[in-house]
């Protein structure tokens, strides 16, 4: 099976020529690639909460959607809680999977990889003596994040390493997690 | 009011008395403090992924949940993808909020000042000349993050400032996003 011949036929439902496309409309325009994403949240009662997203600014205007979404979070009931939602660092963790994932089906389309099935484990370890305050040097957040990935696709080990790293090197969340960011927190 | 009445009147649904008998059980236990937190993420179509989140392992065994939840990602219809949830990057801003509004209760719980109301806006700005790797100088998260909270309750500017300013230093989310935190993504 040559390359082309793999390039017509895979489908991973990713629509690489939109893609190019608009990557080509915005090396033309790179106003328009200025996006704001994002969530108002709602605190439900005790540490439930539920975050709602529709629209978002992007192309230089204000995109609606069909239809909005929530995200419910909560706390387990090992720490007294009631159990309502994912945690936030679960979230979290959901996120990433997510962006990883998706970048893994572009990138495999891209290079004419058809994916049967990717599944991802995502695990992050965390001691609570931080979040609790019982320890100053230890983080709040995660000590180490681990992502695995399980590919059946139509391609050999290596295709599925380089596929996966080049996600990586495109994820939104990935940066987002392994690199700072400024976060301004302030009461309306 | 004295401080007492409202320590004794206030309840967001927080159950600080158990917290603080966890955070002095961990202080005798340490070892149980060492919590994981997963995601199993399942890769649907396109830029379609569905991640469940069950169970974690904390205090020294592994946690059963009485349910599981779902948290599906997708993209957006303006890159081409057919929009049937929230995109990774606004999926992360959700658990942000999330993180710092129940923080909002158990801090304001604590110090005994009754909640009304909490509404949180995130927004995060992104250029996507980094996702889509237009230009290597741009980063693939979020240049920026802003959170404004609408706080409706029994105190004191101040005293509401100083309670979203102490959710902010133990937020496990607000942590992850600020800092960073190695990210090690393999294949099985």
């Amino acid at each position: 099976m040559t390359i082309q011949t793999r390039f017509e036929t895979a489908d991973n439902g990713v629509n690489v020529a939109a893609l190019m496309g608009a990557r080509e409309a915005l090396e033309a325009a790179p106003e328009a690639g200025q996006f704001t994403w994002r969530a108002e949240c709602e605190w439900m009662n005790g540490t439930h909460s539920r975050s709602t997203v529709s629209g978002f600014h992007g192309l230089g205007a204000e995109q609606a959607r069909a239809q909005s979404f929530t995200i419910d979070s909560d706390h387990p009931t090992v720490f007294a809680a009631e159990d309502k939602a994912p945690t936030p660092v679960e979230i979290v963790l959901s996120g990433l999977a997510g962006c990883l994932s998706a970048g893994v089906a572009a990138v495999a389309q891209r290079r004419g990889i058809q994916l049967r099935s990717v599944r991802a484990t995502v695990e992050g370890d965390m001691d609570i003596a931080g979040i609790l305050g019982i320890d100053p040097d230890v983080r709040n957040g995660f000590s180490a994040i681990r992502v695995t990935f399980h590919v059946d696709a139509d391609a050999t080990d290596d295709e599925i390493r380089a596929v996966i790293a080049q996600s990586q090197k495109r994820s939104a969340v990935f940066d987002i997690v392994t690199n700072p960011t400024n976060v301004e927190v302030s009461v309306a």
